[in-house]
């Protein structure tokens, strides 16, 4: 039991500094002693639980796309506030930059999708992609979008701007990037939510302690 | 004279060279013997024209920003139809996405400046956001602007997705970036443009033969 439980803190502690190491090196000069160092174990411990970097990237992946996927059920699990499908994207949004800031593993993998010398598929960053467009599209069914609103450039618009708004997060300008998130929202939900469902759609439960004037 | 413009031939097929493995490979893994093999050119000319890879990249980065460069330029002579500056940044953001597709050196330019093993901060990405950012601030001080809007957060969306939409070009789906960048325009405009300005700013002139209602 005490060495399942080692075990297990030894792979996390290994996945968490394989992402710190991808994200400073990238993939390919990404080396696997200094990040067994990093996670102090041995090499040995290394290759036992990742027989190679290739299925520690995968591991990196899997648990960035485990975790955006518990932000989309814990922000689903809260009830919708009114705003319908939309209002699920914009909390999501917001707390994606958040955790993008806080969370190496999250962030590497979705640096690792955009990887040249990885050339992955399968991270977070599809499932996220695919996510945002779908729920667009359910928004547009149930009457959320305004008309001719293309789901497909706004999925790439929220999917794009959230990377990017993710990246400044992790920068010096990490104190400012929940407010740009929300000014994004701001900026966006004129043109994308139908009028006749504009008022209850707000960028994110933290707007209503800031001083921001509705537009 | 004839032997000046076989250099310039041979250093331009070498950037165009590098352009392409870079975008493949990534800047860590890409092989100079393969982007001398892919120019044309031997090793040696290779060393004679960019003594390391460094330089190599150093140049395809600098033509790439000359190609952004030359973009505004160009949009910019041609003189704005009556919607200011935003309208030159719809346009220019059209055209940069164009070029996206088709212009390799000027793709491997963008990617470049987020490949972590270059870590580039020299890029095109760098002049295209303090220009894309420059632009808002003067359209803000021009009353173009909606009231409340942050040129900081517009300028990370524009930049993080016209890059989406670039990515989007040179993918399979080439024929429909560009509409699918009028589509962004047309959703991020309302809530960007002071409702006094709104109507001469339109989805670059590629809009004009389209079939879309205007919102």
């Amino acid at each position: 039991m005490v060495r399942q439980v080692r075990a297990v803190r030894t792979r996390r502690a290994l996945v968490r500094a394989a992402a710190e190491v991808f994200a400073e090196d990238g993939y390919a000069l990404a080396s696997l002693p200094v990040i067994s160092r990093r996670a102090g174990v041995s090499t040995g411990a290394l290759h036992f639980h990742f027989p190679s970097k290739d299925l520690l990237a995968r591991e990196v992946e899997a648990a960035a796309t485990a975790a955006v996927q518990r932000l989309v059920v814990r922000e689903g699990a809260g009830g919708v506030a009114g705003g319908g499908g939309l209002q699920l994207l914009v909390d999501v949004s917001g707390d994606l930059v958040a955790a993008w800031a806080v969370d190496p593993v999250l962030r590497a993998g979705f640096e690792l999708g955009g990887d040249p010398s990885r050339k992955s598929v399968q991270g977070p960053g599809r499932w996220w992609s695919e996510w945002v467009y779908a729920l667009l599209c359910e928004a547009q069914g149930a009457g959320e979008l305004a008309r001719g609103v293309s789901p497909e450039a706004a999925a790439v618009a929220v999917v794009a701007s959230v990377a990017g708004f993710g990246r400044l997060a992790c920068g010096h300008r990490v104190r400012s990037s929940p407010r740009l998130v929300e000014e994004f929202w701001a900026l966006l939900l004129p043109g994308l939510v139908a009028p006749s469902r504009r008022l209850p759609v707000l960028p994110g439960p933290r707007a209503a302690g800031t001083d921001r004037t509705p537009r």
